[in-house]
């Protein structure tokens, strides 16, 4: 199977990648933890996302804000099959999973999901089936691998890379992510987790599309 | 004389500046040396700005493109009766200056300011008169001192100041930076200087304006 494009040259099933961003290119601030998933100033991230509409639906909230955002938060949802995110984004405490209560994800017991997500780590767990859809699959043998699984469970659909900034980085470093949307947000972390770090090039991403709205700007990356 | 504001409340003379930036946060590429001044890869921070007629007309230029960059660079230019840069920018070996054939900047005997230029440097040194009306004066007693001295300079237009990354960080950490550019540049550079070390408050600049151009994406930042 191939893994980015159909016999034809047509791209099948992209790897799609969004994260808000620092001005000073954090992802995270320092000091995460179970309390605090995001790190100190992480929240302020996603203050430009949680009043949308587009949001809100989709998290089973009610009612909200259309602004300039509206339509890139629409488009990024739409067309998903699968997700891929990595363990620190899942959470749960680092090492192996723990019997009696292993961690559930973030998201209680309807993730916002309502797909098949793959969860990269280093410790075998099986498959965790929660409601509305969502299942947790527990990939220990590598990137590529998940990819492959992903794109096989989003049935033809595109398949979104979550983050964290590791999985990200992982992913940018192999080349393997077909567009990348930035969602610049003007504010300064001064510490946490960074993108790009010991990512030294785009591997042929390119803007594509810029949209200045009232607390973010949307930088869409893709390959031309 | 006051330093943001007349009696009336009116801004005067703003300190504003203005920088290329990659999409991972540097100014200036590793490596930096007198040959290569803007260090590996630091070049292409500038590629969207060098084919520009606005660019190349103050700088002796004839010919060059017009596009959506051409009225930002023009509003840079415009009304700025003074500069300010570090050391660094102003180029030469660290530490005190020869007495035989000083340093006098990298922009040849016609240097393309045409106003007085203040380098912040801990190394006394007598003012310098070049052509076209640049004049480097050398500033030993602290970003406060230049900005003042500046202000007086530009007789009621604003100052502008050039970098580079540790004088810009100076000027953010004292809260000094009236208006603030960022010309965000699609690339990365991997390593180098961070425009925002050290810095962890935009110090009440805000977002007033985004333009989304060929080859960069402009972020006006101001108080508001």
């Amino acid at each position: 199977m191939p893994l980015t494009a159909a016999p034809g040259g047509t791209a099948v099933s992209k790897l799609r990648f969004q994260i808000s961003i620092s001005l000073d290119g954090f992802v995270a601030g320092p000091e995460q933890s179970t309390k605090n998933p995001l790190g100190i100033g992480g929240e302020d991230l996603h203050q430009w996302v949680v009043p949308l509409a587009a949001w809100r639906g989709p998290h089973g909230l009610e009612g909200g804000e259309v602004n300039e955002s509206s339509a890139v938060i629409e488009e990024t949802l739409a067309g998903v099959g699968a997700t891929i995110m990595g363990r620190n984004m899942f959470g749960g405490h680092p090492g192996p999973w723990s019997g009696e209560r292993p961690w559930k994800g973030w998201w209680g017991d309807t993730p916002p999901f309502h797909h098949p997500v793959f969860v990269l780590t280093h410790h075998p767990r099986p498959p965790l089936q929660l409601q509305g859809g969502t299942t947790f699959t527990f990939v220990t043998d590598g990137i590529v691998s998940a990819l492959e699984q992903a794109r096989r469970a989003a049935g033809g659909n595109d398949v979104s890379l979550a983050g964290g900034a590791s999985a990200a980085q992982q992913y940018l470093r192999a080349g393997l992510v077909d567009e990348m949307e930035l969602h610049l947000v003007p504010i300064l972390l001064g510490a946490g987790e960074r993108l790009f770090e010991g990512v030294r090039s785009l591997e042929g991403l390119r803007p594509v599309r810029t949209i200045a709205a009232a607390r973010v700007t949307h930088l869409k990356f893709a390959r031309t």
